[in-house]
């Protein structure tokens, strides 16, 4: 297997865990079958499609390449028919996307630094094509974004997409120390969630007056 | 009148009725009138911009042609003052709307595949263009998309789509069979809301444990 | 301290003061640390971000000049340790936030007709520039935007990009008439804060039947 069908097996896995995750978001709603396979469809995909509009490489590669719109969807049916089986695998579902976030998180930075984005952006892009899909998983499910609320998870991207741009710099782009990034993010979340680490959370305090309508 | 001016006619009709339905739902919500207007405007064109920022083709449509904007604008604040005599044409509007949906799926299919975008991109493509703009109006006005819920509605438009790009592939891109597609998916909209048929709904299933933040 | 520095420097406070409220606002959700940096990004730098995309300046500001997305961390940073402060000062930050709509508005309306957008896209693009990232906050907050609901707020900064675009069309695009122009969309703003004037809200009605699921 060279290395890019090693690349493009590790893509579509990773898309099929995050198809996954949206299904079952989806499903938990009660949406109906194509509900399902839409928000499996714009988890899995949603952050790459944000990456690829802003470094500006369209067709978005979820458009562009049959195969990853095919792997959402038929995992997104999947789980649809299979998902009361499919929730006695949350645990491996919970390990497999934390290898899909360290993966993401590493393709992303790439592209963005391959795409003359500077350091501080790619990290950046890197982190949301890795959160992005989970963001439009939780909008259109009505959620406030769960990564917004609790657990290190866009946290281990960020350090991610750091040592990526870390490496890039150092000349180190090569599959060894890309697997190690790809291997500190994945390690990293399966801490968190083993030891239930949260990001800190302010000191509760009531709302008071009207806050500023705005913001750009 | 010519083809070009049959399809911009056409072209804001769509945009008016689906300004409409954005507008409808704003006001049942309470918003104000630039409320109104502004989720008109994000349902007529949303879908639209979408597909424009996807295919490289900017500034989207929306942007680059002021009949677009004034079109959704001007509806959306007709519907503002006269939403109790424009309740009473609901089915109307519904009717309106099968017919927006069948437009914009074939335009957005058509637009994509000219983009050199591949086959099944331009299926989605097409249906995003068709449903996107829904799913903006009902996420401003903070629902569920009704479009994941309940109802063949995203479907009718990838049924639409499909046909476009098998038409396409044999060469039939003509008036008469790009109609015809259009229609197909003009009809089974309306003998979806005639029957009542929906998408099914998986079996019930209470939430257990935490599901994975992530998706990309 | 040359124009452009000056122009940097108060785009730089703009982002701040946007950061800030979305900070406040995630700080009010109980969102934790990532949490409230990240809706802070969003509030300050989403509808610079929707902009870029529209007129194709890619990769956006945002991620292309690392003193975007700096300033918008660390300003939220600033507001998740000293909230209780901060909160006292509320009517500041309203100023402030008139300010920042009014340079954005100015300066988003500019960009686009730079890009070669036509009069009424360049005066939406302008107006999306300045409320977008109150848009995304409110959403990333579930919430209906607050923008949609009262205040005179996305009115007053469409009254400035007619007013850019009027002058760009007259030539006088000069920091004068500029200035004059964001001065517009600040004064209108605190008068309708200070007033509290609100655009009209339609009669209340029940909702009947079900509204149409689509939109483009």
């Amino acid at each position: 297997m060279t290395t890019s069908t090693a690349l493009l097996f590790a893509d579509l896995t990773g898309v099929a865990v995050f198809a996954a995750s949206g299904a079952s978001a989806a499903v938990a709603k009660r949406l109906d079958l194509f509900g399902v396979i839409f928000v499996g469809f714009v988890a899995a995909l949603g952050g790459g499609i944000f990456r690829d509009l802003v470094i500006d490489e369209v067709p978005p590669l979820a458009f562009a390449d049959w195969r990853y719109a095919v792997t959402a969807a038929v995992t997104a049916g999947i789980v649809f028919w299979f998902h009361p089986q499919f929730a006695r695998l949350r645990t491996t579902v919970l390990v497999l996307d934390a290898a899909g976030l360290g993966l993401f998180t590493i393709t992303g930075t790439l592209k963005a630094l391959e795409a003359q984005v500077p350091a501080v952006g790619a990290c950046f892009i890197g982190m949301l094509t890795a959160i992005g899909g989970g963001l439009g998983r939780d909008l259109l499910t009505g959620e406030i974004p769960v990564v917004l609320r609790r657990e290190i998870y866009a946290v281990a991207a960020l350090l991610g997409s750091v040592t990526v741009v870390v490496l890039d710099f150092a000349g180190l782009t090569g599959p060894a120390p890309l697997t190690a990034a790809a291997a500190l993010v994945f390690g990293v979340r399966l801490i968190a969630l083993r030891r239930r680490w949260s990001a800190p959370v302010a000191t509760a305090q009531p709302r008071v007056g009207r806050r500023p309508a705005g913001g750009s």
